[in-house]
């Protein structure tokens, strides 16, 4: 379905980007239109601009034909649409070329980067400088990109761990071409741009996060300096009762600046998918996994109905002033609560063998699960949470792990909370009820954003392979969605399936569309995305 | 030079509100009109809205008739304008009549505010309840308003200090007299309106501050648990070349989280003007008061080159490590460190008369200035910074102090520059050069935001009685900011006497005007607020 504007634009954008940028190879494409879950959407073509002045070329082209197009950074937004854009006939423009890190600074604690440098590069930069920054990693691949995941306002899990907070200096490029710095970034020889959020003037940095006003080209993140000590801790409950308890007592500790970083609690679905994949030899190919089914392998494998795991980040005496506050805190509140170092983690990688040896005790299988999570905490990437994509496949995971590629089928659902633990038990209830009525395992985590709000992080996996499973999933999130905005909750991040959910059809809206018209007049980025799809449209989306 | 327009608009509003908040009488504008430096705006009328509905009113009249509105919250503004308007010929919207506290929620800490709230109410507030929540509080008047100081993007004291960054939830009226409500408020019964800020979608917050795109109705402000310990420090420099030490040595501390809260260092004569009107016998009437006179004043007033103050907060165990870790910080560093709790500062004011008729060191005089910011690093608003305004006066403070009515004469100007003492110690010289070269003693503080940077604020101090102070403090104002733009540093906040700061005729400043247009098609909200004044409009205005 390529007509003349089409043909016009990518002749135009060949005679800019080179033809070797412009992919239009079938199988290239439909790599860019596959992601966890059925979508529709058809990409035409994949611009691939080198450096920002050539991503303003290519928005100049898309707006002077007046077709689409999507950003993509490296496109592993899994769960939430992978790089498929929010509309059909849209062509994809991928930032991934723009990978350089363009300052560095150790004593002011920030490095800028483009939109194509990866958590990987990052962490391989800063070793490589033998600095003592730490950078924050989410639970994402290690090639995922930076910019993506901050403008997106991704979570990590050290005292770093709301990426968009700690940003600062954008590059954007707007629709029509132009391009603008936000902060003190736009003043000239700005000593401060680096170092400041808010600039002079209104702050604008909120209106290119999780929205379709610009492509992010440049951006400085802070980082956070090693601190002389630091310990991870890890906890588990047994009952589904102490849920609440718990909450309301991180929470309190979170509030008071104990905790400085976002505490990860997961159930007992969400450890087991960590460590393993679906039983289907066990359960003689019968899903899902009932809950009685789950309490007996919770009970075999060692696992609580819910486990946590947060970082202690200062000096020796701060953080053993930390510990003893949490022991106090969860004391009769868990089942077990271990403090774990580096030092303690080498030992215990090094005698996990002899103690199997000696007690039976299958040390290493929870060092496999601890040690991804035990890294994140200090800002160290890592691809093993990737693997419970594969949960519900009857082949194990390949090497090279690609959940798009390989039919695995993930939906997140992320709705924000109160951090009070009535209302963490309450959604729990409701999530798991939906979910297991659907056929599929409530894999659940609660993150503590802060003392105030939990972001709760809903996996539907399944195996897009089986016939109708899709069409099931997607059943299952619109269930989810529908019963938490019922209870008063709502997304914190939206999948490309679901951008409806950003619009009410009120005066927000309209001042939302208004902005959008004024700086995109041609409509040509992103369309679809964080706004809601027009009904006469999405009739008609696909073909 | 009231206008047709301007008949049919007051007609209008007078209707919409009753006469009697429809204020046009001389004395009223006269008292608005004037702030603490020259400004030839005038003001036609004051409206005075009871409610959110009746704001939309007084911006559909104003769009109706295209008369200009500006939104003042209590119009404690001092140094930056006051409720001056950025241009002539603009209605005032006076919003103190909206001082209802909405919401307050103990566990979760927040209270939800309109804008007439100002800081001393919401202390009452929590103390009525004895509530355990401290709010965060600025130098400014106790009068003034919470959200005029947040969407002005003020700071203070706590860990709270960054005011905007512990908000959320806006209610604004755009100036056509739509409503929104920005992140989670605009979803029905959304649970997490109060307690998180993005929302979903572009965040729009940032929008609303430094600008003239809505007026705030309404806001959340987040609160802070009282910790179990709190103690106050002190400490003091008597020479300038330890200004970069202390500023290196804190900025890490600020950087590694021991210090939570923003730190404030004042120069020798910020604290001078603290204590004392301005020696008129002494130097004979000349001004400034030169280098040579201050060292002599810091000696037989025991005052350092540098004095700076700070909070700590935690469990007692968390306090002493952060003053063991200060203590060595600081070591060699300053010629005075010392500690302050409430029990050591009762003792104090218990025991002053007599420590002084033995000892002959009257330490009232210094309890007078340490007990207000004691006092800020807890959140308590204080009136004493207002005195200062008064240092140049040939007359002591009234009672009931207020800068503009008195003709005190203040403008500051407050660049933001990287925590690197190398930088801070370079401004230090060079406003000090321009402003005694000026006639006026160059008072600074510097506060460190977070670890990278820090606000700078600058008094120029002077008698608006004296003919020609106006125009020669306004010269030094703009000798300041040459300088400082020069060396790669810019305003975090802008007076009404100099928003062409903030543009720079440049794409950023077509994308703000075009915003502008769109959210304000007939230009009536506070035209020239933190936009440029067109050249023609600026030659023609005044009356």
């Amino acid at each position: 379905m390529i007509d003349v504007q089409w043909e016009d634009a990518l002749t135009a954008w060949r005679a800019s980007l080179g033809s070797e940028f412009v992919i239009t190879h079938p199988a290239a494409l439909s790599a860019v239109q596959t992601t966890t879950f059925a979508t529709r959407q058809s990409v035409p073509a994949i611009l691939r601009p080198a450096s920002r002045q050539q991503v303003q070329e290519c928005l100049r082209i898309a707006t002077r034909f007046r077709v689409p197009l999507y950003p993509v950074s490296s496109g592993k937004n899994w769960g939430y649409g992978s790089s498929v854009p929010s509309r059909t006939q849209t062509a994809i423009l991928d930032l991934s070329r723009l990978d350089r890190i363009l300052d560095f600074n150790e004593q002011l604690a920030y490095v800028t980067v483009e939109p194509g440098v990866t958590q990987a590069q990052l962490q391989e930069f800063l070793a490589s400088r033998k600095s003592n920054l730490w950078m924050d990693a989410t639970g994402a691949s290690p090639f995922s990109s930076l910019i993506g995941n901050t403008m997106e306002r991704g979570f990590g899990h050290t005292p770093y761990g709301d990426h968009f907070a700690h940003s600062c200096g954008l590059e954007v490029v707007l629709p029509t071409g132009e391009c603008i710095e936000t902060g003190y970034s736009r003043f000239p020889n700005a000593r401060s741009a680096p170092l400041h959020r808010w600039g002079l003037g209104a702050s604008l940095d909120g209106l290119f996060s999780q929205s379709n006003f610009g492509v992010v080209t440049r951006m400085t993140i802070w980082l956070m300096p090693a601190p002389a000590c630091f310990q991870a801790f890890f906890f588990r409950c047994d009952q589904e009762s102490q849920l609440a308890g718990v909450v309301e007592s991180l929470s309190q500790l979170r509030l008071r600046g104990t905790l400085q970083s976002a505490v990860h609690i997961g159930n007992d679905y969400k450890v087991l998918a960590g460590l393993q994949q679906y039983p289907w030899h066990e359960t003689g190919g019968r899903t899902p996994l009932s809950a009685e089914l789950m309490a007996a392998y919770r009970k075999r494998l060692q696992i609580g109905v819910w486990s946590g795991s947060g970082g202690l980040y200062g000096t020796p005496r701060q953080v053993a002033e930390a510990r003893r506050l949490i022991r106090a805190a969860l004391k009769g509140k868990v089942n077990r609560l271990a403090f774990l170092d580096d030092r303690l983690l080498s030992l215990s990688l090094r005698y996990a063998k002899p103690i199997r040896l000696l007690t039976g005790w299958d040390l290493s299988q929870t060092l496999t699960l601890l040690q991804p999570l035990y890294g994140l905490l200090k800002g160290l990437p890592t691809s093993q949470p990737i693997g419970s994509a594969y949960w519900r496949k009857r082949t194990p995971p390949p090497t090279d792990m690609n959940p798009d590629r390989d039919g695995c089928g993930l939906l997140w659902f992320s709705p924000v909370i109160p951090a009070t633990g009535e209302e963490a038990a309450q959604v729990r209830a409701a999530i798991a009820e939906i979910m297991l009525a659907d056929g599929f395992e409530p894999m659940i985590s609660l993150t503590l954003l802060n003392g105030r709000a939990i972001s709760c992080v809903v996996s539907i996996c399944y195996d897009r392979e089986v016939s109708g499973e899709d069409e099931r999933a997607m059943a299952c999130y619109r269930h989810l969605v529908e019963r938490a905005n019922e209870m008063g909750y709502y997304s914190y991040r939206l999948g490309v399936q679901s951008m409806e959910e950003v619009d009410r059809h009120d005066s927000y809206g309209e001042l939302m569309r208004q902005l959008k018209t004024t700086v995109d007049p041609a409509g040509i980025l992103a369309p679809g995305r964080y706004e809601a799809t027009p009904r006469t449209r999405a009739a008609t989306a696909g073909h």
